[in-house]
């Protein structure tokens, strides 16, 4: 056994053929046009194209299908408002047990109306982390339900990984793999997956430099808090947790920051170039790419998700980079 | 030989294989969440995908790639500011010809910038039919090139079958398949394959009640002229030609038409649920489906291009519906 009960490379191919009725195989997209304007060739593996518009779906889905039949029925609990928590009430509803999300009173409706729609229940609370954890602690006390994390969980690592392992079959190895760094579970499924079949390309986070804790910890080794993350990519103002640093210190090959008016400049890029919906945490990968923060003639990004409020696109509300 | 030179099945089959080089096999995506907003199960054929944005790709790259050895050096030449006009100069740019567009004088600076990103050679004209007219016929004269018709060409018709033949491998035959209706190249290229490779399957045409000359046509029996059209679906203002109108009537099961509060509300939808950008005239069959104008359980609709401007997105502006 591994110590810390990591998530291993065996874990990922158990977590594909575990999760492979629930989510989507999604496609490979590419683009001469943008490439050229990237200077890179790009291609895009697309979970903006996933189930419930993310790669939550399979994270969440992972941890939901592997729940022992005795425990299962009591149901599960996160405290997110963001797409794990839409893709965690999906996969529950779909083994036919109830989902208890934890959100702030003031979280968009449309986030609640996308965990409602997937018969998840909402338990609103303040909007502190503290807050949050005392109101998840006492569902898990009463409901005896079990805790999906959004990503420091080996089952939702694993199921992140899959992205990776279904890649190697669609291309050829890139130079690179990038993908956006939030909470750190589909960085370190990635590269635990990489490491094994594609040995010789990198694996690089990007991540906002207005929440920048990733880049922080792992440049200096040590872990870091999020202090007052800033940034237009809600997906990735969490903070790594002990068990993704340790993970990322032993697989990822780096993590770049990039700045708000790239991130709002990639997003756009994507929509014109490829014909896509991305979440703003989707182009961050590609905001590296404008802002040359990669050093590569050929990579693949993964877009990480596609829940944007189609009324306040940034370039139309104009926005002004908040860094 | 069949009258009048139309396209047979046989011409689609040889498409397929001319112009597999030179596009993109685009993706089938669903979304239950949308078929469930639609009251019917959709599959969408995503040409918005496609090179250039457009299916026309398709027809314009076997037109290009068709033209005999001795003339093809003169090059070809069209008006039409539209997406065939971007396509046909990026076919001509593959096959190392030039291409000659002609534009009416104030079409979107956007729509010029991208013939001339494939290097194509653009006039300017009045904006009349009959100015746009005798300019391709000036050019014609003077360099000897061949004339790419948006649609009333044989090959462009057989280049927009393809879509239905990869379709047919790509899922089972659905009750319909839905496609819009501009000049009818699409239409018609759909019911010949499909005619061929699901006969049980019905091929409908969407058009703009504001741009309603195919639905007249096909209903009298008798071709109408398209006359002030007035859509948001600036890829359907044109009007089937005798050649299309002929087609459609032996080979197409219906035509119906929308009216432009759907179309937008149906853009939005495509955006929101399948995460893809499409433009207006890509959303036409999915107002149909919005107005219950198809009675089917399980559909394919064509999304036929994704070139609009971001900044002007119909929901954003609050352009009011124009009819």
């Amino acid at each position: 056994m591994e110590p810390f009960n990591d998530p291993q490379f065996a874990d990922i191919e158990a977590a594909a053929r575990r999760i492979a009725p629930h989510v989507r195989r999604t496609p490979v997209l590419s683009s001469v046009e943008l490439s050229g304007r990237l200077g890179v060739v790009v291609e895009f593996k697309c979970e903006n194209l996933q189930q419930a518009g993310a790669f939550k779906s399979r994270g969440a889905s992972n941890a939901v299908f592997a729940l022992p039949a005795e425990t299962a029925p009591r149901g599960v609990v996160t405290h997110s408002s963001g797409n794990h928590a839409a893709a965690l009430a999906r996969a529950a509803q779909r083994r036919g047990i109830p989902a208890y999300i934890v959100m702030p009173r003031g979280a968009p409706r449309i986030k609640r109306a996308a965990v409602e729609g997937y018969g998840g229940q909402v338990t609103e609370c303040d909007p502190t982390l503290a807050a949050r954890e005392a109101a998840a602690a006492a569902l898990l006390a009463e409901t005896g339900a079990t805790l999906v994390h959004p990503y420091d969980d080996p089952l939702v690592i694993a199921g992140q990984g899959t992205i990776a392992l279904e890649l190697t079959g669609e291309t050829t190895p890139p130079d690179a793999v990038l993908v956006p760094v939030g909470g750190g579970g589909l960085l370190c499924g990635t590269a635990l997956a990489l490491e094994r079949l594609w040995p010789g390309t990198r694996v690089i986070g990007a991540e906002p430099a207005g929440a920048d804790d990733a880049y922080r910890s792992f440049t200096t080794g040590r872990l870091h808090p999020q202090t007052n993350p800033h940034t237009i990519a809600d997906g990735l103002r969490g903070a790594l947790s002990a068990r993704t640093f340790r993970l990322a210190r032993a697989h990822v090959d780096a993590i770049v920051t990039v700045t708000e008016a790239a991130i709002i400049e990639a997003m756009r890029l994507l929509f014109e170039g490829l014909k896509v919906v991305v979440e703003p945490s989707a182009a961050v990968p590609v905001a590296a790419l404008l802002e040359h923060q990669v050093v590569a003639r050929r990579v693949v990004v993964v877009l990480s998700g596609g829940n944007v409020d189609l009324d306040a696109l940034p370039w139309v509300t104009g926005a002004a980079p908040l860094r």
